[in-house]
């Protein structure tokens, strides 16, 4: 086998031409054999198929570029839960822009690291550029706003509770129930006391019992807040919580992982009101900003205050070097490696503009309400509450925690949806976080549809195993050779048949796998 | 504007394939721009160009894709430091083979997110079976060999640290002089005591000094051996290390960044002898194993001893969800989202094999010593020793450190080479960090008559204005208006001329800018 060629370098676009036909088809390929949301029967069907497609990971003799390609690609389209189906909207999982990937590839093949000019010249330049802007977009009236570009909000709130951990010393977090998991496990890794947490009875921080907890607690403090949670995407009163921050000489961090780019839409920044007082905030354009994984943000007022993260490696920032003019890139980041996530954020902002960017949130915002429309016209669906950013809970009216747990989880098992969950007035809900500017009002009726039918088939069908395990999630009824993928016209199924697993075919190279037919919500417009 | 297509689905391949065609254009015309291993100028001239190439980043209204994606994608590869350039060889920055590049562009397509089944059901499967197969590559002999994938390096030594601390509490860290500056960082961030550092005089650790030190510290101790270090590429005794361990009751672990794919190379194996012994080890798939970034792995020799990174988000893996059968994934990374990176690391070992990624291991440590014999036999270079990997010190015979700095600089601001640095025995030493499985011997002789010709040009040359800033760097001469990229068959230099940067053109999107003739070396193959 000749020696295989580089995606870099003048030839480098050539070498990649054919490989990326062969990803293309194989993306096409396989996300017409899955045929929805996601691939049904569970991972029990899901992870051999997989497997016996993927096979050998690592031969003797290779199989060359275009069968590896194809056979994995395929494998990993057909098996995937795509979020570009307007029926994967579980968890804050974004459809990437076709633009944005399409940038990402010019990272993978340039290889730029963004540890050391030596390695990344340009892109280093337009993070720095582009991460000013970003900061600014945050804190206009700062005095010199900036920001590290991480990989998502966990390493972001992490560094947050690093920066105030640098400042002060064994800092005593104080976060509401509501804010996102990996605030304790930030304290975990850095050695600092578990956070306190402040009640969120109704989806948000309570602001008296954080008054309380800051009159009680010694210092030094750090709140972090939240600006879109996980569970129901609410924004905590930030500009209230700064208060109380100022009064008791308590810092804020918040994590705006999900909720910042309201800050683009004018219709809906003031939602944000006080995200600016904060010593730092979080912010992810792998959820509302339509990136590919990974593109995070933190952002701070000062530039000096991420003084903390400066570091000496004398093979990337050697003192000479750095005081003959090459700029010392190491303290930008705890990685050292890294991806220049850089260019596919500037390229998206730069082609869509702040107009297109707060259409592709006010779009999607408007979608999450059209849903909230939708339930409270459905009899048999309870709304938890008007969505704040673009996540709805809802719940089959009168059934019990497990059953929208086994509700959930058949959609899964069919491959009919993916939804998430959510505990909320000490009950279990289904969650639907909307993402998806292409969503249409048709697809989101046939998601309910399929909620309240599964609900229906689950509640009325003949009695079923008991509902213990994956495979025994799935109601009894006649055994079918094949999925069938609802279309989005298709009337109630009202005698669903479960998948049977062992009769799933392999996806690749299988290509007389009988495709099922396309249909409206097979194809994210 | 309409809404921008998305990456996902049976649409998304469409979609992508005219981004892509101006990506690759772009790429090909940055290039080409560029004209050799990285932009000529230095920081003072490419952070400008740059940022007037891609300026604005936040416009009110967008350019459109295809105008963002020209203007972007050309800046970054025009202002790039190309790995694939035989004569940028300064770190362990690997060219990526255009087969990785392209199965990343599925990553950024389908966007799987690792952090729940419901997000990756195939990916999940995939990275299962792959971190399970690299980590038997590492431990053929244990019961339950197991890996998770990190962005590189210094998360997977941060990792072994975190996983030293959770066994047995407030690890000492003991390391050589010649480790890398993660594990102190690492140390840092985690709230344990600063490593206690072992003499490496010689380039690898040295084992008497570690044997008092281990006699001397109190338990418990974590040894981080390193196989491959930053500045010599060296592997330090890893069996005689070990040995020790056992005789002190210490644990180890072994910093593989570099040097772990040695281990697919029937030849360079041996190197590796006592690999297994280690709690854990770190790998880097984006330094010798030609995946873009990122691409690193901490493997374990059994899967329970990643039980302390096991974690607990109800909206990720809820009990029931899990007794369901559904996998928990949020314990394989202490990040949240997390991007499908074992999809290009599979494709890389499916398509090549064990025998193809051999024989390019095996070139390029053929290629390092071919350097160290030209090097030996040039009489005005000094060579510091033979490869172990493929990294090479080497010094102009006679140069003070000052001028081995200013002769790595030079090649830099000239955009002529892109070289490293490393001390050595009490001296500054150029450094080469071979890892392009393309690069011919004449591209070897031409990088060595680059040094040798720079080197006379600042010795010989007219007096200069004293040495301290990144202008100043350059020898006094007659200024020219455009750069001269030399030909590999270009004569000696001995009239450089120094760039002038205030008449560098703006690259992108020039298109009426003079294309520099392509030459061999700015043609990887």
């Amino acid at each position: 086998m000749p020696t295989p060629p580089l995606a870099g370098g003048t030839a480098g676009p050539a070498a990649l031409r054919p490989l990326l036909d062969t990803v293309l088809a194989a993306l096409h390929d396989g996300a017409a054999l899955r045929g929805g949301p996601l691939p049904a029967g569970g991972p029990d069907t899901v992870t051999p198929r997989t497997r016996t497609a993927t096979h050998p990971l690592i031969p003797d003799h290779g199989t060359g570029p275009h069968h590896a390609l194809r056979a994995l690609v395929t494998a990993l389209a057909a098996g995937a839960a795509d979020p570009a189906h307007p029926h994967c909207a579980a968890h804050l999982h974004t459809p990437p822009l076709a633009l944005a990937a399409a940038a990402d590839l010019a990272a993978s093949a340039l290889n730029p690291s963004m540890d050391s000019w030596d390695q990344a010249p340009a892109a280093s330049a337009l993070e720095a550029d582009l991460t000013s802007a970003l900061a600014t977009e945050i804190y206009p009236h700062a005095p010199s706003p900036d920001a590290v570009i991480t990989t998502g909000g966990t390493e972001a709130n992490q560094l947050a509770l690093l920066l105030a951990r640098e400042r002060h010393g064994p800092v005593q977090t104080v976060c509401g129930a509501n804010a996102h998991h990996s605030v304790a496990r930030a304290a975990w890794l850095l050695g600092l006391p578990e956070p306190v947490v402040v009640p969120a009875p109704t989806g948000t921080l309570d602001l008296a019992a954080l008054d309380d907890a800051l009159t009680e607690l010694h210092r030094p403090l750090l709140v972090v807040a939240t600006a879109g949670t996980t569970d129901t995407g609410e924004i905590d009163p930030l500009d209230a919580i700064a208060d109380l921050c100022t009064t008791h000489d308590a810092e804020l961090h918040i994590d705006a992982a999900y909720g910042g780019p309201l800050l683009l839409s004018p219709t809906h920044r003031p939602l944000l009101h006080g995200l600016d007082r904060a010593h730092s905030v979080t912010l992810d354009l792998h959820k509302l900003g339509w990136q590919p994984a990974s593109a995070g943000l933190l952002a701070v007022p000062e530039h000096h205050h991420l003084t903390p993260l400066h570091h000496h490696a004398p093979y990337l920032n050697a003192d000479d070097d750095t005081e003959a003019g090459l700029p010392d890139l190491l303290g930008r980041s705890l990685r050292t490696t890294r991806r220049p996530d850089a260019l596919k954020i500037a390229v998206t902002l730069q082609a869509l503009g702040r107009s297109g960017l707060a259409d592709l949130v006010d779009r999607t915002v408007a979608t999450a309400h059209h849903l909230a429309d939708l339930i409270t016209k459905t009899p048999a669906l309870d709304l938890y509450d008007r969505p704040t950013i673009s996540t709805v809970l809802f719940r089959p009216t009168g059934a019990d925690d497990h059953t929208v747990a086994t509700v959930r989880r058949t959609l899964l098992q069919r491959g009919h949806a993916v939804l998430g969950r959510a505990h909320a007035e000490g009950r279990l809900w289904l969650k639907a976080t909307l993402l998806n500017p292409h969503t249409t009002p048709q697809d989101l009726q046939t998601l309910l549809d399929l909620v309240t039918d599964t609900t229906t088939d689950l509640l009325t069908g003949p009695p079923a195993e008991p509902l213990t395990g994956s495979q025994a999630d799935l109601p009894t009824g006649p055994p079918a050779p094949e999925a069938t993928p609802p279309a989005p016209e298709a009337a109630p199924q009202t005698s669903p048949a479960p998948e049977a697993p062992e009769a799933a075919p392999t996806p690749a190279p299988a290509t007389t796998h009988p495709t099922p037919h396309p249909t409206e919500s097979d194809t994210p417009r």
